[in-house]
């Protein structure tokens, strides 16, 4: 059951996809959601998935917020720029097979908007404090490199790492079997968990803007990332907490003095 | 696998979900179970699982019963009633995703019936004994706040718990994406595991109630509780039995001596 | 995927179920393999799954053998005697909502022979070494208790144990839900693991023989016994296997000098 | 989900399915490996699963990589060979019951093409180091006993090895279910993870060649591995490390001054 609800069905012309859920520094959450803040993009539809975690969250005392991901539509202004999809939402998938079978979905939705390409933002752990962040990049298809050099990319994400998990590895590496090109755009941060990096978010969002041919003003950054932050948090927290709750049933103890027996 | 079985079809007029399956303190399930048996409120289907437990349990020596969801209806008297569909049961899903199959199969079942109305009832841990408990809630949508709060309700749920897992969480979560409305009520209870809270259960459903129009006889809630207790404690006891065992078989040394050799 | 194979489409007049697989003590194992033996039952189908463990077995040094669970037949041959379908085979569902589908499916299979009652058979770990160790029972429908009381089965199993975990559970208790009526049947036995107990088989045997209107021959018992145990034992001993190297896979340290870094 | 791409449906005339994936020593991986590159077989299709792990890798610095099984094929030459798909690929099923999912599939795939007969190739791990390493085998059906005894093969590796897991097992032992014969050929070799063993392969190769009528140049075999090793154990790491992530995370603690608290 994962299931995508549409409110309007924009239409856009050779969109490109680009998603940012949370992750590692959260740099995708935050560089995405930054994106849909200043360029006011419209949500147009939500999914959610029975590989999210079975529960919901309370926001503002008293509201309840079942855990999404969104789609939001931004239209191209200025010649050089392009129509986009922007991907952001509370959280991935709880379970291995989940991520396949929710990506599939964002996937098939894309493509019923004419996505042929696709550009997923994450963070790459480097467990140091970096001083001087760099975007790291991947392609699905060795002619990308050319196209997006000149943007700053470093294309050896490669050295440093040996795999990219969940949806910003996944969308593109399914994509690529849809004949969908992907770039996968990573911030080099320290790694640490529950920390959101909004340096190396800027870092990747000053690589990606370019990339799209936009311009965005950043001053309202480090306010908005607060913002975000304390959400994203809450969050994490939550999921973890839940987490350990599910863990922590299983192992329960039984008091011995319990006189029932057990039949197989 | 999740099977309804239908044992009659009443009609119902703008019938009102109210759910309250074991949770923490229990109280849901007391609530709703002292509901069914003061308004003699009649059983109409059941629900089972694959998301339940793989086990049947023994009643009165010698009795199989399979765990169950058990949908009772009862049907308003005066004005200012409501019809109700009451919701109790044995257990909830085993497995994350299973919460998100087996509470789309109950939405899919109580909309057939014109539910647009759904009140879960749950507790809420705080670690602490509650001398005079409180009926905390949340609901899906802003209206509802002005429509219930002169019931006594503290619709401040979200500052002292985050998140609302399982069943009545999700009920009202999953029912908002197709327009039913939903009210989370939770009792303020220590949350010891294995306890059921008669008197936050008292303080909900008098809440509870109260939001519904109608009066009920309290005075045999005591005895009552003490009778499920009995019920609900072994269904507890033996889930954290069954729990226990299948991590011991995971778990289970296997000796040097044998001298099978594994193959990959 | 879970698949039966059917060689044979008997024809069969009101058969009884009768279930065999292996659990506590593998009374059921023992007792319903050395009816299939005795009786000279014939195979006609066979029962794969998903749910089984990932591995195939070795028998007699080079045979490759698929885990399985088999439905033999056998035809009455004197009034007072049913038609039999004799249900054995190497293991249950790894998984809990695995239980559900399989018995789902062999429930489905029975429909189709006509099936309106089972018999279930299992043992009940007492943790101690019984002298004279009872056959238990418990029943879906209290008209059972008259029709079977004489056959000397106690019908206080509950007394002893909460639940019955698996086949020999939920055989019963989804039959119910299709109309179908049955008997579990469970044999004391001290219940220590990887230990079949043939005295505790024979008893249950004896009961459930006496119940069908059959004599059997028991002088064979005990050299069968430990034909199958060997068999039994390699089962067991290789799924506990199976299952450790599969945590210990989970659990492998990754040193920290490999130098590669996790991205998200 | 299990997709199978396919670039290419050659026209085969009874193709032998030799299967060599990740496992014990990565000997069915090394060998079948070799067989592909010395043949020169083309590949014609590849499959991807959500029961692989949900990631993907990074190759070369930039090339963005869905793990993936893959078909090669290979036409017969001279008299006594036989037309081949050759199945090689990054990894196995993440979960037991993905196993039995991807397997079907393959038959389902194989069985397009007339595929009648197959051979798996895996490794047995002694717990030794073996001097001179045998090829042990086992068969679905006794009469490839006689028609595959003149290859040396030591048809006894039941008397060393009670089960094979995974694809080398369940692909001839699902495959008999569907009349297709089947031969597991397994390699002796010490068995330690993440070693591949080259002689141990060497050994196996010279015997599966022998089988199939073929010559081969082995010479090239010592540096083929290194180079293979290189990338298996690449992708043997980050499976190991995303399943310690991913236990990790299940296990984080929470720290107690988290005021969130819990509902239920």
């Amino acid at each position: 059951m994962t299931i995508i609800r549409v409110f309007e069905k924009p239409k856009l012309k050779n969109p490109l996809l680009v998603e940012g859920l949370p992750g590692v520094g959260n740099i995708g959450r935050v560089a995405v959601g930054y994106l849909v803040e200043e360029l006011k993009a419209k949500k147009f539809a939500h999914l959610y998935s029975e590989h999210f975690f079975p529960f919901v969250m309370l926001h503002e005392n008293y509201q309840i917020h079942l855990l999404k991901n969104e789609f939001y539509y931004w239209k191209a202004k200025k010649p050089g720029q392009r129509d986009l999809i922007l991907l952001v939402g509370d959280c991935q998938s709880l379970s291995p097979n989940g991520h396949y079978e929710v990506i599939e979905k964002i996937l098939d939705f894309a493509e019923g908007f004419g996505v042929k390409e696709i550009f997923t933002i994450g963070g790459i752990a480097t467990g140091e404090i970096e001083e001087k962040p760099k975007t790291l990049g991947a392609v699905t298809d060795r002619e990308l490199l050319a196209k997006y050099r000149k943007s700053g990319v470093d294309f050896t994400a490669g050295k440093k790492v040996g795999y990219i998990v969940g949806a910003a590895g996944l969308l593109v590496g399914l994509g690529k079997e849809r004949g969908i090109k992907g770039v996968t755009l990573l911030g080099e941060t320290s790694g640490f968990p529950i920390v959101t990096d909004p340096k190396a978010a800027e870092v990747v969002l000053n690589t990606v803007t370019r990339m799209m041919g936009l311009k965005l003003d950043m001053s309202k950054l480090d306010q908005r990332v607060k913002e975000m932050e304390k959400f994203i948090k809450k969050v994490e927290t939550l999921q973890r907490k839940a987490l350990t709750n599910m863990g922590k049933d299983e192992k329960a103890p039984v008091k011995e003095e319990e006189q029932l027996r057990y039949i197989g």
